[in-house]
């Protein structure tokens, strides 16, 4: 899924989003409940229409964005209080005020209200917190008053026990689908993946099994090794912001000298619009001018390389060769990185 | 025209322009052989193929920009010598160097450089200047390696006689388009009007006349009776990009609380595909939240009102009921301005 945090994936139009291919996007409840708020969206006749998306959204109950305020926010058993990061008002949100509120954006996928533990957490708070966050869960569920399904998610830090413990009684509750939190907190890449591969493995192999917050590609081809069946993750929407394009030989730095005088595209045998059409050399140079159209290339192009790596993916999967197919994508995707980083380009 | 300063229609795919009906778009030579420099267009086979428009692209020499930098610059008969504002470097360029920048950028037409004087200025400095400003005007011509076709154009402050002096001076040389140069530089609408009145007369009436940087939709109208036929202005794209749209009924601030909740297009009875899709509700949502799409949204809005009301003045025109249109559309857009002046919004 790519991310569209704010009721737009940042920088395309809906209809480039979908011309990718897309047709599940994330957005967030606690972000739009923030601004514009669910009842200006509830008016515009919920969060697709106010947006122009045609197909599926999946809503992020906000869990991860409320644990980040720190500072601003205070967890009990009832909810979570915080202050707005744009105005400093007070809010206290429920489980069910924030199944709530993603009813009343017409969410087709809601995500329940957790709490996300950062990285390193000690073992007693993360045991009271996995509790509570399956407490949570079992509210949600319990608020939900039409038909919209609405996830479980895993959360416990890297403690098996723990993360044990919670898919059990998520299990005993029920969900239609399960999420995998509280990984892309700060642990490793290794860490991460034994939690998903830990948890996914506990988790029944006929429903949808979302990892939360991934989206390195590497990360996310193993992930779907260890049963993961999707994702999100800001990284390829806001790598492309920052003018670094994924292609299959790594990341790929445009504003790098390099590519002032480069006329291929931005990655050679892309069948993206974007590497149909503009040169490195014009991307870098937009970059360098400041230009919006450079964030949307490059963002275009990402989303593309994205939903082709998973569609090639999906391919090596039914094809019985996906080991291999992951092998030499990563093998070609880090030397290509390790390339760039000797001669200095990132 | 709308203006891609930098190869660039700011925040547009060329795609979006050329759907909203331009085939012609200004680009500024002085910033491109400053960044990325005209050789690095040159080897990607030209401006067009560059910024990917395959429509006709016409070229400003930058005599205004280079005008711009006061501090930065420094005049004599030869040329221009200033420092970069990028990087502080020096350069000097020749009228004939600005005319072999736009060749090596394969412009459709060229503009040569000349001294865009300030407002107000003393009749003795504008005097020497507009003289210059012939030289160089006839030296560009002789520059010309090609076909490419270069217009002449008329400076001279707000000073009749000048003005006739210049044009005549330029008519002597013989250009196959003429543009009035030096109006909104600082002058009220009023004296750039009564510039654009003169000196339109006293040019052909077989060749193009095009007045340079004016684009208030107002002005524009103006100036169309008078004779003119051709615009460029940054106006409809800064605009946009300060979230105030153009509608019939004048300047809406798409920022305004008053929107929060509307569900109307940016512009009601708008057939562009922003009003298609769109609501102000969600246009003002996107500028609180800093979100790109915003501009594009009103970029591409303004542009097709742009377009839209230059096609309904051909109309007018050939069905000879230009001043009545004219008189209808400005009475109406300026009673919106004073009405959304009155209730604060603007």
């Amino acid at each position: 899924m790519p991310v569209g945090t704010q009721a737009t994936v940042k920088t395309l139009h809906p209809d480039e989003v979908e011309r990718v291919g897309f047709r599940l996007v994330l957005a967030n409840a606690f972000h739009l409940y923030l601004r514009p708020g669910p009842d200006v969206i509830a008016e515009a006749g919920g969060l697709h229409r106010f947006m122009g998306w045609p197909h599926a959204l999946l809503t992020d109950s906000g869990g991860f964005q409320v644990f980040s305020l720190s500072e601003l926010r205070k967890v009990s058993e009832e909810g979570v209080s915080f202050r707005s990061p744009h105005d400093g008002s007070s809010h206290f949100l429920t489980p069910e005020a924030v199944i709530s509120v993603q009813e009343l954006l017409g969410s087709d996928i809601m995500m329940p209200l957790d709490e996300c533990l950062p990285y390193p957490c000690d073992e007693a708070h993360a045991r009271e917190s996995v509790r509570m966050t399956c407490r949570w869960a079992e509210r949600s569920k319990d608020a939900v008053r039409g038909d919209r399904p609405v996830f479980g998610i895993s959360q416990g830090g890297t403690y098996p026990d723990l993360r044990r413990e919670g898919v059990e009684r998520l299990l005993d509750i029920g969900f239609p689908g399960y999420a995998i939190g509280g990984v892309s907190v700060g642990e490793t890449s290794e860490q991460g993946l034994a939690v998903v591969e830990m948890t996914a493995a506990w988790l029944p192999r006929d429903k949808p099994r979302y990892v939360m917050g991934v989206g390195e590609p590497c990360d996310m081809l193993r992930a779907i090794a260890l049963g993961a069946d999707m994702f999100d993750c800001v990284m390829p929407t806001r790598n492309a912001r920052n003018g670094c394009a994924f292609t299959a030989d790594g990341r790929l730095v445009v504003r790098n000298g390099r590519y002032a005088r480069d006329g291929r595209p931005i990655e050679e045998g892309c069948a993206c619009p974007v590497c149909a059409r503009f040169t490195r050399s014009y991307v870098r140079h937009l970059f360098h001018a400041g230009e919006v159209l450079g964030l949307r290339l490059v963002t275009e192009h990402n989303l593309h390389f994205m939903m082709n790596l998973t569609r090639r993916a999906r391919e090596a999967i039914t094809q019985d060769r996906y080991d291999a197919f992951v092998n030499d994508f990563i093998s070609r995707f880090q030397a290509g990185d390790e390339r760039r980083t000797l001669r200095g380009e990132r």
